[in-house]
């Protein structure tokens, strides 16, 4: 069956994607530019394309980013905040309601190439802090969709999330399982030739892959700040 | 209270917006680009928030056109269907889940200037073609809104649609009745200096200014298919 996945590069949405694959999906990986910020994203996203012979499609929404930086106090300019997460620092790098915009063009899309699933890596790890990652979100979106698309849509229509209940630890594992090589999965906000190691995403990315227990073949710039068991 | 209102430039969203200024709304007016075909009505869009004193944001999702486009029959050079509209002659003329799309960029946007309301000028006698235009999609959007944005948005952030349950011919009365300049709207699709007469939309324009007994300023290339009462 034809499944588009939303697909950034990061290490979930790639899992995900092979996942899908090994379940069976003929997928078109989507992915989503918003400025300079995650053009190396893209770079990852589109190896992930090849590695998995899916069609790549890149929605150019870097001119929505400009719009919102400009009425906000979200802007490029803003320093990525290192270390974990803060709830302050994590609303200062994205746009609004970023998920619903996504999944709302992935399931154009999708009508249009006749796919019966759109795909999204939200996880349990992102529930505190971002309300478009949790169940009720997926749920009413769902019903939403459905609703919205009645006649163009196959009456089965569903998004898939399969990370939805799961930790990125629990992600890290199923890369492990799967045999994908995160050093093809890209996280850092800093955008540099190879990981920081330190800003929010590097942080929870070598947490993740730590207590997964696995090795990790990604390149850091700097030493963990938590206390490496290996 | 600050409305955030998706404007086309036509005559539904421009007199909705006449119709919330005249109920106290402090307006921002929002218009997407779906490319060349809809370069005019953006003009008239802009026209509109000029004569409401509003900010006018434009969204280009111009490239989110072209992708369907090279993925489907859906494309500019499909020549416009003229007289009523047919169901699928409608689906040519639209990007899928489009009312989706433009409602959650909107609410991103709102939640970026504060807005507790986004406004779109869906109406009834769009109900039986288009399942984005029905209130269950008004309904299951404005669940799936809250929360998706939870935490982010004002707890009585709502859509508003005042003419959900209205039809064309209603809405050309409330333009007289608000004294709306219907000449600063545009509705047809072929986008040539004046109105062609002939188009779907042109058709419809027609029909319910005379359906509402009321004078069209508009200039139309063609004579009406109908014999016109006047």
């Amino acid at each position: 069956m034809k499944t588009l996945a939303v697909v950034s590069g990061g290490m979930d949405s790639v899992v995900m994607a092979h996942l899908l694959k090994s379940e069976g999906h003929e997928l078109t990986l989507m992915s989503f530019n918003y400025g300079q910020r995650h053009r190396k994203e893209l770079e990852f996203a589109g190896m992930a394309a090849n590695d998995l012979g899916a069609n790549h499609i890149i929605v150019d929404l870097s001119h929505l980013t400009e719009l919102v930086s400009r009425s906000s106090l979200t802007n490029a300019e803003i320093a990525v905040p290192d270390g974990h997460y803060a709830e302050q620092t994590m609303k200062q790098t994205v746009v609004p309601n970023r998920n619903a915009i996504m999944l709302n063009i992935a399931a154009g899309y999708a009508v249009t190439i006749g796919a019966r699933h759109i795909a999204t890596a939200v996880h349990g790890g992102d529930h505190y802090i971002y309300p478009d990652c949790r169940p009720a979100f997926i749920k009413t979106m769902d019903a939403m969709l459905t609703v919205a698309n009645e006649g163009f849509i196959d009456k089965d229509f569903t998004i898939l999330a399969p990370f939805l209940y799961a930790d990125k630890t629990f992600i890290a594992s199923e890369a492990h399982r799967l045999g994908v090589d995160l050093s093809r999965t890209w996280s850092c906000y800093k955008g540099g030739d190879i990981h920081c190691g330190s800003c929010g995403t590097c942080f929870e990315r070598r947490e993740a892959i730590r207590d997964a227990g696995i090795p990790d073949p990604t390149l850091y710039e700097a030493t963990p700040e938590y206390a490496d068991p290996r």
